[in-house]
């Protein structure tokens, strides 16, 4: 079945968000003598690049006789042009599929069998049905100790690994869910102003209004080379820079995208998908950010327990020291949400204005001092107080200027024209918010957000202010204020 | 969040197998103002028919501004025409995905978290990524008895329903992997010749060569709707018809689709699949036979044991007396592998020709028995004597000239113009087939097949005949005998 054919491109431009989607006519001459149907798989060569792929047929004339088309992802994967002519074959069964039918039928994941379905994930071999089903036999509690390890290892191996002349190497991750926690623009300069290394790499927002990625991208280029990252960190002893302009646990971001779809998550996933892209990064000490809230990803301190000794034990496996701080998750942090409205938040804060956001002042202290203990560069007890000092003194404004700088250029985040406050329906105090509902105002205003006034705690009249919206465009604002108006009880008002 | 769009459709002819795409530009308003993105789910409205589609985005001139396109499925489903208005809003959550995370949470399927779920899989709102999820989560022995008879209860009530006027009626099914075993056509006349009333529904091929309702397809038509199958069952007491005409089980064949892509199956969807699907064909008693063999579905007899105790249980939960048959699965049934050699294999029988293949009858014949006894209208004991009389007196014969007149009438299967002989590499007796391997050659042959000389326990010569294989294209058979040098272990010859 080595039987090979080819076809010329054209390109119809269909983005099919990562999956790989070959388009051939039904009446080609492959189609009829291969003997494929839709859904088959196909591998797709272009020079010396392969894709594996999933057939759609072409019942119009949409392509000539002769003609393929490919969707944008493989059509950037294989570097295509138009008029380029493809090879096209049987794909050779996957191996790694009957390790994914094992652990379904029960066997545990082994080192090996972790290995080859994540080395086959990587390289884009699963379509999304292959990958949800393993997602679904890796959920809820059907990872043990042992197999949440031999996943991470696999997915740290699997795509480029930094490595760094000297260590030791710091890094923090959040684990998701709260609005507006851009701790790691404050405390990334408090870290390299100290003297240790942090080359940080973070997301963009999938689902949420702003990743840190976004929020620093409205101050300074984040679409960075790695020797470019190399250069910055090698100059100003840190960076942040976006993570998914680098191949650091690619099988990780093919995951989640299926997690998100099917809206299941689990600590064996989550783990390995954190500690896989701190390992990739060449990070050798981690501090971990758990907000734990009711409308946070983690949502009782005993969910929040069992992750933190779970992280610690995986974190040892993979040569990863793991320090890990429980945080207040019940409400968004500082006064942005959205890109440009968060980077105000932390400017005022990096340059101690008076009206700064304290929470958020006060976290990123609180991870910058856990970061400095795990390094044992300063005493125990002590870390709070270098931090402070730090950031006080404004070495971490400098820092993070020189920072921007060595990534491109510092710059000042937009703000939007259109605005509109929310105000109380009645006098009270505010006793809860919806941090996931918030959130969704925020991205409906587009790239611009919101400013949110009143944490919980406040007392406020009627008609007090409790968010004000900012839009780019006038329709925009006009949406996100039908969605308000269908939405009453996003912030609880106690009377 | 209620606001909706139109856009004019405009047929691009993309042939996605089934799932829902609907194509938009990335610039269109209602991307933009609705914050579609790729992968996003989206209800499309036209007239009073809905599909729920999952977002492809084009990037390219492929649609005008104010256009958008479907998959030829959704299309279908949708009667659309070229230029239609289509409605697009935002989808609704679909509630039951929480009951499928709660299966792969640990808590089994009832009566009504399998209702809900299979209804939306019926409704085609599920993406293939959510089937793949609930696929995986039901893989394995992860449904108990209750659980399986839930699932078959709901799977039956999601789709069509056919009632009879007059009880029993009888059905039968096997459980798949053998070529050439169309006892169907046999059993069916034989029944009907009794004076029973047999409306048997049949598949096409998927991955097989030849499905039972090809085979019946090269001697009558079996695209019928239900007006037309029931004039044929009311004058002739039973039809051989293709069961995707119509819609029983609909929630059957998606799982089926995604099942396939899985290579994943368990008893419990086995047994939910083939019973619904009598169930809603308003059966009451079910013969199922079960070939037994190292390449065949089922491949030990404790294995056939456990099933056939299984489907005698969720039978009667479900109203329907299950008779199993326990049969040879080691090899081909009959010579002909292919729609058209199979049918000429099966008139052999029927018109009780010297050479007529003995096992074909055989089988049959095993499996009339059973259902007469089942019926309660023969003695036990005594069926097997009273469907061998139906058979060579004529009375089979007749009754399926019959049945196939009613059904738009008989008509001689094709011969395929180009053959090859493959022969024995030495002498020896034949010990073993693959079955699998067997049946992709005949179906590389493309719509004909081949024709399997030497049964297992076989004398044969060195070069004497094995199979010949019949093909409708000189490149078809150049394509199959690559295949069949490259497999030389397929039919094995102990010396």
């Amino acid at each position: 079945m080595n039987a090979t054919h080819t076809l010329r491109l054209k390109r119809l431009g269909v983005d099919t968000q990562q999956e790989f989607i070959v388009y051939m006519r039904s009446d080609c001459h492959i189609c009829k003598s291969e003997g494929f149907q839709a859904l088959t798989r196909i591998q797709v060569m272009l020079g010396d690049r392969t894709v594996i792929a999933t057939l759609n047929i072409i019942t119009t004339d949409l392509l000539h006789h002769n003609e393929a088309s490919l969707s944008e992802s493989a059509w950037q994967r294989l570097g295509a042009q138009e008029g380029n002519e493809i090879t096209l074959s049987h794909l050779a069964p996957i191996e790694s599929l009957s390790r994914v039918r094992a652990k379904i039928y029960g066997e545990p994941l082994n080192d090996l069998s972790a290995q080859a379905i994540i080395q086959d994930i990587a390289a884009e071999k699963y379509s999304n049905v292959h990958i949800a089903s393993f997602v679904t036999a890796c959920a809820d509690d059907n990872l043990q100790l042992d197999e949440i390890i031999a996943l991470t290892k696999a997915m740290i191996t699997a795509g480029e690994r930094l490595t760094w002349p000297k260590t030791p190497i710091m890094d923090k991750h959040c684990v998701g869910g709260l609005p507006g926690n851009r701790t790691t623009l404050l405390l990334v300069p408090i870290i390299a102003a100290f003297g240790l290394t942090i080359p940080k790499t973070s997301s963009r927002a999938i689902t949420s209004p702003a990743g840190t990625a976004d929020t620093m991208e409205t101050l300074a280029p984040v679409t960075l080379d790695i020797p470019t990252i190399r250069r910055v960190v090698d100059k100003e002893g840190g960076c942040i820079v976006w993570g998914g302009a680098i191949a650091l646990s690619p099988a990780d971001d093919i995951l989640i995208r299926v997690e998100r779809v099917l809206d299941l998550d689990s600590d064996g996933q989550l783990i390995a998908s954190v500690l896989s892209k701190k390992g990739a990064a060449g990070s050798t000490h981690v501090v971990i950010d758990i907000p734990v809230g009711p409308t946070a990803k983690v949502r009782s301190a005993d969910a929040a327990e069992r992750l933190r000794q779970t992280l610690a034990t995986v974190g040892t496996a993979v040569g990863l020291s793991v320090s890990t701080v429980i945080t207040d998750g019940r409400q968004p942090v500082g006064r942005g949400i959205g890109p440009a409205l968060e980077a105000w938040d932390v400017l005022a804060v990096l340059q101690n204005h008076p009206d700064a956001p304290r929470d958020l002042r006060e976290r990123a202290l609180a991870l910058a001092a856990a970061l400095l203990e795990l390094s044992q560069k300063v005493p125990v007890g002590s870390g709070y107080a270098t931090a402070t000092a730090i950031l006080d003194d404004g070495r971490a404004w400098k820092k993070f200027m020189a920072i921007c700088a060595a990534q491109g250029g510092l710059r000042e985040p937009g703000r939007a024209p259109y605005t509109h406050t929310v105000t109380a329906p009645c006098a009270g105090v505010i006793d809860s918010v919806d941090n996931r509902r918030l959130a969704r105002v925020a991205k409906l205003a587009g790239a611009a957000g919101l400013v949110f006034h009143t944490p919980i705690g406040s007392t406020v009249e009627k008609d007090q202010p409790l968010y004000t919206i900012h839009a780019g465009a006038r329709g925009e604002l006009d949406y996100t204020l039908a969605y308000v108006a269908s939405q009453p009880d996003m912030i609880g008002v106690r009377l």
